[in-house]
């Protein structure tokens, strides 16, 4: 049981991000990771049609025999956790959003704070964020704004640059996120560019408000290696990741995520 | 016969950029789109997948009788128009590729010219543009650039403010680009930002270079209009908008496209 490999599964590459939090958190862990390339983005995506891609991924990774299933992916983890979760059955599914409120309920326990969330169309969309930290702490004010383009930005390739900080500037400086202390980056691609985003808090926010910016693959990472069952504490650890379309574009970015140099393998699903 | 529709499809909304240009061309021709919205951007995928998907919709042109079909989308007209024409058997196909090649060889006969090209990874890396330019004219030097964040900025609305000037000066300022005296905007999204491109080349190209950017969408539908056989000359036509994905804020870019309100409707393929 402890050699068994645990599942992370993203629309993409981003989740890559994850998976790399996860090797340095989890070092002896096998891992397997799934990208579905052939669908992304899942962010611009109907509810009912990522819970049919997070379905069939599901079950890519259970006859895999994976120990463990991780969400990456904040699209997903909104809208398919529970058709998931009866999916994977006795196994263990962790999504990206939960260990995130539950950081937020501890750090911020009965006090009067504005979050921000930021992400895809989905996940904002969903509502999710909003509805469970008001469920843990109904004085929190919690502002969502949908950051579409910085998704495709990142994963061309794009940070630390005029662009990314043009972009970055444009959403972080909206109305809605005004009054905010605490930032929760709702997408795994978005700690790509945390770098630009305190830049921003530090040196460039007209509300000059000190923002606390939320690493969720970090906070993600500690919850799964303190609830995993059958941890694996000594082992030469095999990293194996499948895509559904590959693409030699794909693996360039796919370095980016998991700072390192990796080989994508094509499955069809 | 005359009444079929002409049927026209793209990876998602882009191309209803054409539909609107055939529309203007040809006010009395029904017409049907599909954007495959399920599986968009065909630009990071396989060529492979791009020839599946591009069947699968062909033939659900051809169920619904069209006359012609038109591949309103630069990534499909790149790898899959020999799939399609099979499928389609003697239904003429229409590519967003042909017409403007033919449009450049007549401009620029025998003439040493420097012409670049703009589009999504798929295009670009298909070589279709260079191969079909230096098959007319060997003369032309064809430069062309990957320029992959430009279709989902204009899918979220930015153009004609400060990310798009962003983004658009970044691409086009490209050393590859510095000789051009032609630009052929080789995605159906691209027209949209057609004011910021001639505004770089007028106020804030380094290489003050006059260049004379191509708006594809107009010789496609002059084209279509010249060789379309069974031309409908009177008629109240019809329009039909299909998605493989429906979500209210792909209706909410499909206007900005089409340039008027139209209800997409969902069809699985």
């Amino acid at each position: 049981m402890k050699q068994l490999p645990i599942g992370i599964f993203d629309s993409g590459i981003g989740g890559l991000n994850v998976a790399h939090a996860i090797k340095k958190e989890l070092p002896y862990e096998n891992i397997i990771y799934f990208g579905d390339t052939k669908h992304l983005p899942y962010g611009e995506k109907s509810a009912e049609l990522i819970n049919k891609f997070s379905r069939i991924i599901a079950e890519f990774l259970i006859n895999k025999k994976c120990k463990a299933i991780i969400i990456a992916c904040n699209s997903a983890s909104s809208v398919a956790l529970e058709t998931i979760k009866i999916v994977a059955g006795k196994i263990p599914v962790f999504n990206v959003i939960d260990p995130v409120i539950n950081y937020i309920s501890k750090s911020y326990k009965n006090i009067n704070i504005n979050i921000g969330v930021i992400g895809t169309k989905a996940t904002i969309q969903s509502g999710i964020y909003e509805k469970k930290i008001k469920n843990l702490n109904k004085k929190i004010i919690v502002s969502s704004l949908q950051t579409p383009l910085l998704a495709p930005m990142i994963e061309e390739g794009f940070f630390n640059e005029s662009i990314s900080k043009t972009i970055t500037d444009k959403y972080l400086s909206h109305e809605r996120l005004k009054n905010i202390k605490c930032l929760i980056l709702a997408c795994t691609h978005y700690p790509l560019i945390q770098e630009e985003i305190n830049n921003y808090y530090r040196f460039r926010n007209p509300y000059r408000r000190e923002v606390n910016v939320i690493d969720s693959a970090k906070i993600i990472a500690k919850h799964v290696s303190e609830n995993i069952h059958h941890k694996n504490n000594i082992n030469i650890p095999e990293y194996k990741f499948y895509v559904s379309n590959y693409t030699k574009s794909f693996e360039e970015s796919a370095k980016l995520f998991f700072k390192e140099d990796i080989k994508l393998q094509e499955v069809n699903i």
